[in-house]
């Protein structure tokens, strides 16, 4: 009788921006077998889907499923298009901005959920970060937490036993501190794209949250984003 | 200065069963406006979506939005095609059967959840039930009560003080109980579609758990199937 290895594999939630580019790699690092789910949900900045595809190819991940779940009848949003992205905002404000996407990251947990069950797998991990977050509710610690628990009651496995841990290695570090350990894994971030409103060629408006935030941690990671420094052929 | 009337509309997950067309019956006694949410996810008896748009003709309801995702790639189940559905189980069989869909009520609650938050609704009602209910994890007490926490932990409307209310009104009852109530709220049941695997026709198959926990309760109820009775044109 022969014991068999416990399966490794883990559901990575993979958008194409430098947050989850860093997360698909640490659990790389971390030994798992990356299964990466990306979601078309009808976001303005589809520019980012193209990016995972490319982390995808970088990483070596054999695992990619692409999920169309067009949200903008459901989910009001800048990001779903139901208003301008705002620009030059203080990201540093405490309210929440407009490209809150109502339910976003219980709705990908969801999905990375039934996924996991589905292959035998109870990893999951996501790029959320409480530091440099916009503000958004479902990227809290006492948020992950708490799907963590309803994982374990949702699920056929939970029920036999299994316990879903939720992995958010990013949850307490600042966009500098992502940037120097995505560095440190050697990625290369000019295949990420992180900007909610892109130029029609793709490059990065610099203006938006996400783009202010993503200069400002190169900025304090003394690093040059190559995004930037060189667009995308 | 006018005060204004809070927003009386719910979330209804209609899935064009009996249990779901109860419940949207028994959310509009109770004063909702109704809101239906119907998903294409990939179940191979599609034709309960036909029956949801029946339900919503019916019921007289205003809005209703069918989703398309398509859950076949990542939750593997009877219902998605990836195994034959089950014929003359032991329908009190404690085990899970394989018509369980992995988190298919998770990622169902967060697209209403979604949908609640765009809205400004804090009511979501489903058709979950704790008796006849197949052995599903996610139609339990507890697991209901752990999706509403993660409601409010997860929304912009949480934060800002709203409490969502899953309500399952179904939960405790039987089947027979669920029929008496929604003959008593004048429901005409041959709109609704239960059967997993239906005949080329539409007709149901008699032999599958829902068939047979459906004609169990109408027995019991000491009513007549208008579905079996006399088949829909």
């Amino acid at each position: 009788m022969t014991t068999s290895t416990p399966s490794r594999r883990a559901i990575v939630l993979l958008s194409g921006g430098l947050d989850s580019y860093t997360v698909a790699a640490i659990a790389r690092a971390q030994g798992f077998d990356v299964c990466a789910l990306t979601v078309r949900y009808g976001q303005v900045h589809a520019r980012e889907v193209e990016a995972a595809r490319a982390v995808v190819g970088a990483l070596g991940i054999t695992e990619h499923v692409e999920l169309a779940l067009d949200l903008r009848g459901i989910a009001k949003s800048a990001l779903t298009g139901n208003s301008d992205v705002p620009k030059d905002r203080d990201v540093d404000a405490t309210d929440i901005p407009s490209t809150y996407v109502p339910a976003r990251n219980t709705i990908f947990l969801s999905l990375a959920l039934a996924w996991a069950e589905t292959l035998g797998a109870s990893d999951i991990f996501l790029g959320v970060n409480a530091l440099d977050y916009s503000g958004y509710p479902d990227c809290r610690p006492e948020y992950i937490d708490a799907f963590a628990r309803l994982a374990d009651l949702a699920t056929r496995a939970g029920v036999g036993g299994a316990r879903f841990a939720i992995h958010a290695p990013l949850l307490h570090m600042t966009k500098a501190e992502i940037i120097r350990a995505g560095l440190a894994l050697g990625l290369d971030y000019g295949l990420s794209h992180s900007c909610y409103d892109p130029r029609p060629d793709g490059r990065p408006c610099q203006h938006c949250d996400s783009c202010v935030l993503r200069a400002r941690g190169f900025a304090e990671a003394g690093a040059v984003d190559p995004l930037v420094a060189a667009p995308p052929a």
